[in-house]
């Protein structure tokens, strides 16, 4: 049975653009406000990681302290670690998120320490969060393959959303990072997982490189979870580049779901012509066939 | 229940290389022959429209009459009408297609007459086809929409397609032309047809152009269906182009039903290696996803 609503998690703004050129703060703002406008109501909109790692992000205080908020949604930021955390707040996050792994070798290699590790550097973040009121997301990346390690066992990816959880986390986002799963296994793997999460606790972040992140969503949507992530023009997912993250179009998720007659409350055209103005200030083609399909 | 195996019908080198731009006779046969050693049973290899409408395929004798034959390979060419049929013999076609469409408007538009007038001028193919042990095989398309009346019924879809079945097509092709289907139509709209038409007797058709291939396929598998019709490398679907046919491209398609243990008899190496050959023949990035992630 399918849900009747899908919340969208749109992370354009901030996984979609940190994997591309930079952009000004001001064409970030008008991107979060455009999306704001098409009806999105959880939007990622900065990362306090350190600007050594990741440039694009080094305006995130700016971005959060000047956009026209709109008081229906929730603006969202990344915190690695307690700096981050307190430079969100700052700026007024909404809600942050923290970063985990499903596999050993990636967290070694994204985020330079052990799953056990990186869980105790999340106790302090999650703690001050919590003192602050500030609702923390949990982010767990590999759950369907890992680039170094190949398959990934889903009672593993179990384990760490379940102590993400238990820890605190609302929201355990799970996700294929590099897009290799396909539907029988990504369903099996949230069915796993929800033995350990409460299933209305996650949620499907599931990226489009080899093409299977529309078909991935529909086997899963059948086990209750209703909230994905995805990308306004697929941002962060450029085609061409081998190893690219190869984010989904929000455009292709919004387009399916309401052929499935499942809400988001999201306005299809705002939508497509919020992803357009940003691909346009890239100077690329939008991800989103969507987006090039109806042709605007 | 989804089927244990599935059996593609390749249409890149006909419906694909038809809406790209000319390529030389000696390249078409060196996919046509790549194909089949990637495993492809079944190719769409010809099409003898008239070269006035579809100059890329004028050389389509030359193509059938010099592949370097596989006997494990069906070979099949597009034929409109008695003097199609005739060349497409001479050439020595495994197998013929005819081309009739579920909306009016459509079929007035791309074949100059009603639905009634196409299928009257069928008759005939199909009795001299008949008559030369040559199967025929029915596509209908807009299945699942019309870029002229939008919706189709369902119930004309099965009117058509039970008619094509019953004139003595072998199989008929379920053509969503334009892409806009999505997962519960299309497994609605295959139920509807399935009624009037064995189900062991249709074919998938879907176009890619708003990204729901993948995901409608998903759908359609559970009613039975085990056919299903692709491009590799996308060919014809040019991502940039308003209007584009946006095939699917047979690598992704490949790759999910291998994620979903179902059999092709495909090797997914030899697939991508054919597809990003004649991907290099036509001076274009593939439109597969699979390709690019494999990146070679």
């Amino acid at each position: 049975m399918f849900p009747k609503q899908v919340s969208i998690f749109e992370v354009g703004a901030r996984d979609g653009l940190q994997n591309e050129k930079s952009v000004s703060t001001q064409d970030k703002i008008i991107l979060i406000e455009d999306l704001a406008s098409a009806g999105i109501k959880r939007i990622e909109a900065a990362s306090f990681v350190s600007p050594k790692w990741v440039p694009q992000m080094a305006d995130s205080g700016e971005v959060l302290k000047n956009i026209n908020r709109s008081s229906a949604v929730t603006y969202s930021a990344l915190t690695p670690n307690l700096k981050g955390l307190e430079l969100a707040l700052d700026a007024g996050a909404d809600e942050v998120a923290i970063f985990g792994a499903a596999s050993q070798s990636f967290s070694k290699r994204n985020i330079n320490c052990s799953i056990e590790e990186s869980i105790e550097r999340f106790i302090p973040v999650i703690e001050q969060a919590q003192a602050a009121n500030v609702p923390v997301r949990g982010y767990v990346s590999c759950v369907l393959g890992c680039p170094y390690e190949g398959d990934i066992a889903s009672s593993e990816v179990a384990r760490v959303s379940e102590i993400l959880y238990k820890m605190g986390c609302y929201e355990i986002s799970l996700g294929d990072t590099i897009g290799v799963g396909t539907p029988h296994n990504a369903r099996k793997m949230v069915e796993e997982v929800s033995r350990k999460v409460p299933v209305d606790k996650l949620a499907l972040h599931f990226h489009d490189t080899y093409g299977q992140a529309l078909a991935n969503i529909l086997a899963c949507l059948e086990t209750g979870v209703s909230v994905i992530d995805s990308s306004v023009a697929g941002l962060g997912g450029c085609p061409y580049a081998k190893g690219a993250s190869g984010n989904l179009a929000t455009e292709d998720l919004v387009y399916m779901l309401r052929g499935l007659g499942i809400d988001t409350g999201i306005d299809l055209n705002s939508l497509v012509n919020a992803g357009n103005r940003i691909s346009q200030v890239l100077g690329k083609t939008t991800g989103s066939k969507v987006a090039r399909a109806m042709g605007k």
